[in-house]
């Protein structure tokens, strides 16, 4: 499929995501620039891999309005009845269906084709990085959840204000991103350089926090 | 004036500050520990700077609320109310006041004592670091601000979230902060260094948007 009917798909789905806040549909746009740089090189079918990537969160907001229990699942179901209604090769539609069921890691589910694999990578790599750092203050502060408090500790990742600092949830979730546990080698190098990257900023605040810095 | 009584002066004015967000008192004990660390080496009253930073934004809250115009002004006022009813040397308050009344640099109040002069100094430094890009986005998310769009040019700040993304503060403000323009040398290379940071981080968000790390 060509550039235009991506845009054309794009335009298509923009209105369920939010338009501000760490899910936004920039996201998934950068979600599906590394899963193209990932596949560089590698046997998969790039309509299938693009259209997963731009579709992959496509039920999160029913999700964070309780309307759906898991946006991964509903997701495949949406980017299904999606996809049919354009001109997208319809032998193509599971493959995309699989990828977009399995992106979620952390829920364990396998990957079973070279672009899910992509898709779980890129998605996991944007969570790493420069732009990370900005998307966990950002929804700290809609949280209305403080920066930083030396004398509260990290426990786990919880979605209310009182649980807990938007600093720790680097060391809840984010420096938990190991680069081994990477599908792709392309996907573990660059996850090496971000994680590096996140892991010096961590420790810059907390020397600039102490006057060390 | 010993360490005590530093401990209990924060006790008593903490509660004219935010719980949270980028103006809670932890701003404050960051600015305190900068202005040590600047003073180190030259003839200036620990007390008056010590006092001063602490105090410096005590009227801040007052000021986001619209019940002052300018919190520099104010707070000097409240923080020799404050200092009046302790055992804060009396001869020292006056010079309290006047870093006070001059800390904010945008202003254009010459300061006109060393101890003035660090206060402004390491009011600025604050703004420049990684805590810096926390209280951005922490700041951004609050007013429901977009973390960054590159069709949205950056022009002025202005505290309504229609105005801009929270990335263009970087440009608007931030990266306006010149090293050369501190009034000491020791915080002119800490600004130096603080700069440098925030540029790198600046570039990379933008190399990691486009896809290009």
């Amino acid at each position: 499929m060509n550039k235009k009917f991506f845009e054309e798909l794009k335009e298509k789905i923009m209105p369920f995501f939010d338009k501000s806040g760490s899910h936004a549909f920039d996201h998934s746009e950068r979600v599906c620039n590394l899963s193209l740089k990932i596949a560089e090189g590698e046997d998969v079918d790039l309509d299938v891999l693009r259209a997963a990537a731009l579709l992959h969160d496509i039920a999160r907001r029913k999700q964070g309005k309780g309307e759906v229990v898991c946006h991964a699942e509903d997701g495949s179901e949406m980017a299904k009845t999606i996809l049919m209604e354009t001109k997208f090769p319809k032998d193509k539609i599971e493959k995309v269906c699989h990828a977009i069921t399995v992106h979620r890691y952390s829920k364990g589910l396998k990957a079973e084709s070279k672009e899910a694999e992509i898709l779980q990578d890129a998605d996991r790599l944007d969570a790493l990085g420069a732009i990370t750092i900005a998307r966990i203050f950002d929804y700290g502060g809609r949280m209305d959840r403080i920066i930083y408090d030396p004398k509260i500790k990290p426990t786990g990742y919880h979605h209310n204000k009182e649980s807990n600092t938007s600093f720790n949830h680097f060391y809840e979730k984010i420096l938990e991103i190991k680069p081994e546990t990477f599908n792709t080698k392309k996907a573990q190098e660059i996850a090496k350089e971000r994680y590096d990257y996140v892991k010096g900023y961590v420790e810059r605040f907390l020397k600039e926090w102490n006057g060390e810095l």
